[in-house]
């Protein structure tokens, strides 16, 4: 039905017509349990049934059915710090002993001196510093394994489970859901491709290929065994952030995203980019303003400002005035976890 | 079959067991009819068996099963000139009369006067500066549409046909009968990964996201519409040549391949890095030895030396050393356009 008959149809029948709406919606929405049945739930189940019915005016054929993901803040738990932020630390001690100049560096100190309020005055450049001299120098195979191993071990503070149980329930759903309707599904974040690459698989259901990430420069040189490696240099070659991951989309994965997801000043402009193509496009932007079961931080809608994942009031005023669905944790996601 | 079992079969059986292993690989050569009988072919038959086969002790599970091919001289035409430069070429003219400066510069002087002998003596690197100055400064969808109107209407000089209809039927072949073997294709070329991907799903039955190619960085702005789109910037992100291949191969793929295929010097990091994976990994170089159905160039074998897809002795030898297959264009293809 085209939109105008469909208005049409609604105001004739009224509320006949939201009742019939609304149980296409029930009968769908089975694959999205942990969402609310709220505009958001409802935004989506419209956009894919829009983009995979191929009577539909907005119907995408299945090639271009591309849906990107920023991971932290979106798909997974980011406070009090980026998780691949722990993993550095974790390397500190073993790069100080092997460069002990680093150990007058005041990013070094804090973390060394484990000095809570020293650590969470740095500054992203200063924490960059610190991925850059312990997340390189090694092989890309011998990383990936060691990112495997650590995050296998390693537990959140507050929850005191695997970093890759903190996951969000609601968007594991929505993966799996865009999935089944012949959506490729990307993650598109600001972290290193590499150390997502190390999990993603298992925990998001998405293969190495399909990680956009921010990228070091390599270099391909003999291994410990003659064979030729690729080495992870301490030079930045894209950071996927901002204006980065529309870049990055470009490189990776050569189309447009119809879908993509969000939740910082980071995704401004990923979510611009999905937008501003023909067709129908879909922006969704996570609001963390459940502080009982995550984290609440904005500083949108009054909520407390924070460094990591910055959700300014401009982004949410653009988000409105732009069409993006902003998804509350407390209102649209019933189960933030699975083990909840 | 166990290694040892089938080598004590082949030994007790003497012959019969040889026809029998040629009996199953003709089975199969229907899908490479434009392959002769060779070593090449057979190389190919086996490793596409020992790699699919869940009971061969070198299976590959589906998801690795990655295949990569450099574009210029090993799946079309390269002399005597790479076709993106000709595309080059030809907006030379609109260029210069929008920066006139440039006139002035030896390539674009030889270009305009269409001077064969003074283009035929420039550098890589001054028709790299022409690259720079004529295929950056566009948006990327705007710069495809430009290249998928140009290839559709530009003619080999010597063939008198589109460029696209010089691409070489045996490695058609191979790329089909990869990919019905549960192979993932790709493109990895020195040439513009968006000059390729204008044209490789028609032509290669290769999807954007597959071409792997030389980059560059991308500006995010608004465009003629204030929409934002990603513009070509005159700096080269990753130049997919030689080391910069597996470089490539690692940041969109993420995955070693397990059969790679080249023609020139360009392409030993890749074979490199293929080969020294674990497993079963096959390495293809084409020869380029027939000037009378293509072009003969190397200088490898006494072949005419040639600036344009070099392929030395040393590589020849590290070939031979190495276990990678050299595929001769006038012994192992049978026919080498689909219009012959």
């Amino acid at each position: 039905m085209e939109p105008n008959r469909r208005q049409f149809a609604a105001l004739v029948l009224g509320s006949a017509a939201s009742v019939s709406l609304v149980s296409a919606s029930n009968a769908q929405s089975d694959s999205l349990p942990s969402w609310s049945d709220g505009p958001a739930k409802q935004a989506i189940l419209k956009f894919v049934q829009a983009t995979t019915d191929s009577a539909s005016p907005d119907f995408v054929p299945p090639a271009d059915r591309v849906a990107t993901f920023d991971q932290d803040g979106t798909l997974w738990v980011e406070q009090p710090i980026y998780t691949q932020l722990v993993f550095a630390f974790s390397r500190v001690p073993q790069v100080v002993k092997e460069r002990p100049e680093l150990a007058n560096e005041p990013a070094f100190k804090a973390i060394l001196s484990r000095d809570h309020a020293a650590i969470a005055s740095l500054s992203l450049e200063e924490l960059l510093s610190v991925v850059g001299a312990t997340l390189t120098g090694m092989d890309v195979e011998t990383y990936r394994d060691e990112v495997a191993a650590w995050i296998r071990d390693a537990r959140d503070p507050r929850w005191k489970r695997p970093f890759t149980e903190l996951v969000y329930q609601p968007q594991i759903e929505l993966l799996k859901y865009l999935r089944s309707a012949g959506y490729k599904t990307y993650i598109v974040t600001g972290g290193g491709q590499d150390f997502v690459r190390a999990y993603a698989e298992p925990v998001y259901g998405i293969p190495v290929e399909q990680v956009v990430g921010t990228m070091f420069d390599l270099g391909f040189r003999p291994g410990p065994d003659g064979k030729p490696v690729l080495v992870r240099e301490a030079k930045l070659l894209l950071n996927d952030d901002e204006a980065g991951k529309p870049e990055g989309i470009h490189l990776v994965i050569g189309r447009r995203p119809h879908l993509a997801f969000g939740n910082s000043a980071g995704d401004r402009e990923m979510l611009e980019y999905t937008k501003a193509g023909a067709g129908a496009r879909l922006a969704m932007i996570v609001l963390h303003d459940d502080g009982a079961r995550e984290y609440a931080y904005g500083p949108a809608q009054g909520l407390p400002d924070s460094k990591i994942g910055t959700f300014p009031q401009a982004l949410y005023d653009q988000a409105m005035k732009d069409g993006w669905i902003v998804v509350s944790m407390k209102n649209d996601w019933r189960r933030i976890f699975a083990f909840e």
